[in-house]
C-alpha cells in the first residue's frame, strides 16, 4: 500500500475519527453559538499532564469583524487566504509552566493537542469541521493579544461548515487531497525497540 | 462554582468525551488485539502540521513479560505502583524534526496530543480506559527503545478496563476523584485580549 494513496483506515474505527478531516473551503454560514460553546467544553474535559488543563482559546466570529480580523492577522498569508472564508478563527495557546510552583510544563503543548482533538471530535458529531494550521506568526500574537512570556499561541483554528469541495479552487482541493494520506502502521508502532515494528501492525 | 467541585460537563457533549476518564485501578483482563489495532488506527487519522504524523508508539502486552517490563520500567515508580496492573503499556514518542528536510518540527508534541487523544476516543467508544502519564524516564526510554536524538519519548500510556473504584486504595480512590476536576470555560477561553472572558464563556 502506498502510504500517501491511503485515504481510508484500514479496520473500523470510530466515525467521528474516521470522517474528521481539514477542510480548505469553508461556507460562511455562522455555527450557533451554543455548538461553539459545546466544541469548547469538550476541549475542556481533555485529560492532562496534573490535571493543569494548560491550555487557553483566543475565539472570534464573524459577527464581531474588528475581533475576526485581529485573530485573521495572527495567520500567515498563506492561511489567511482561505481561512477568512471561515465564520469562526481561533488561537489555540498553551500556559508553559504550572500555576502551583512556576516550574515548567514539559507537556504545555502535548496537552493542548489533547484539547483541540476533543474540539475537532465535537464538532465533527455536530457535523461541523475543523482546520488547525501550524502556520501563524506567534509573536505577532503575543502583540494583539497581550499573550504573557510564560503562555504561547500555538496553532490557528478555523471553524464553520465545509463548502461544497468542487466550488473550491483546484490548486485548495489538491492540497486538500494530499493531506489525507497517511503512514501505514508499520511505520509508526514498535514493539521492543525504534522500528521494530510490532506485530499489531502487522 | 468551585473548579475543581465540576466533574461533569456544563453542557451536553459527545458521550466519548464526557464517558473518558483515567482510572488509577486497572483490571488484569487482557484487551483484544483487533480493539488495540483501532486504537493506534484511531491515531494514525489524527490531524498534524504539513501531515507530517511524528507520533510514534512502543507498545507492549503482557502476552509478551519481558517486552511490558520494558516498557514498565520507563515510567516513574509512583507511576509502576498502579500501571502494573493494566494490560497493555505504551509510550508516546514523537519524531522532532520533518522528516523530508529535517527542519525542526515545533508542532512534534502538539501532534503527538492530537494523535494520543484519538487513542483515547477509540477506547473509549469500545469500553477499554487510558491513562496517559508524563511521569516516564525519557533517558532511560531512550536507552532502552535505542530512541533516536531526532525523537524523544513524552508520555507513558497504560490501556485496559477499569477495575472497580471500590477495590482500589483509597489513596488511588482519592487521587483519580482530584483528577476530575476542571476548569471553568472563563479560564481558558478569551476574545480580543488574554484573559479577557469570551462571551461564549458567559
Amino acid at each position: 500500500m502506498n502510504a500517501v494513496e491511503s485515504s481510508k483506515p484500514d479496520q473500523p474505527i470510530n466515525d467521528l475519527i474516521a470522517n474528521r478531516w481539514s477542510p480548505y473551503a469553508f461556507s460562511e454560514v455562522a455555527v450557533p453559538e451554543d455548538d461553539l460553546q459545546a466544541l469548547f467544553e469538550a476541549a475542556r474535559w481533555a485529560p492532562s499532564s496534573s490535571n493543569e488543563q494548560p491550555w487557553c482559546y483566543i475565539v472570534a466570529t464573524k459577527s464581531e469583524p474588528t475581533e475576526f480580523e485581529r485573530v485573521l492577522s495572527c495567520l500567515v498569508p498563506q492561511n489567511q487566504a482561505w481561512a477568512k472564508a471561515a465564520p469562526v478563527l481561533a488561537i489555540g495557546c498553551t500556559r508553559l509552566k504550572f500555576a502551583g510552583n512556576g516550574q515548567p510544563n514539559a507537556h504545555a503543548l502535548h496537552d493542548l493537542g489533547l484539547a483541540s482533538a476533543n474540539i475537532c471530535l465535537e464538532a465533527t458529531a455536530r457535523g461541523i469541521c475543523v482546520h488547525q494550521m501550524a502556520g501563524i506568526l506567534p509573536d505577532k500574537a503575543r502583540e494583539v493579544f497581550q499573550i504573557p512570556a510564560d503562555a504561547q499561541a500555538v496553532t490557528g483554528i478555523a471553524i464553520g461548515y465545509a463548502a461544497d469541495p468542487a466550488a473550491a479552487p483546484a490548486e485548495l482541493r489538491d492540497r486538500d487531497k494530499a493531506r489525507r494520506g497517511r503512514k501505514p502502521l508499520a511505520e509508526f508502532l514498535f514493539t521492543g525497540k525504534w522500528q521494530a515494528i510490532s506485530k499489531l501492525a502487522e
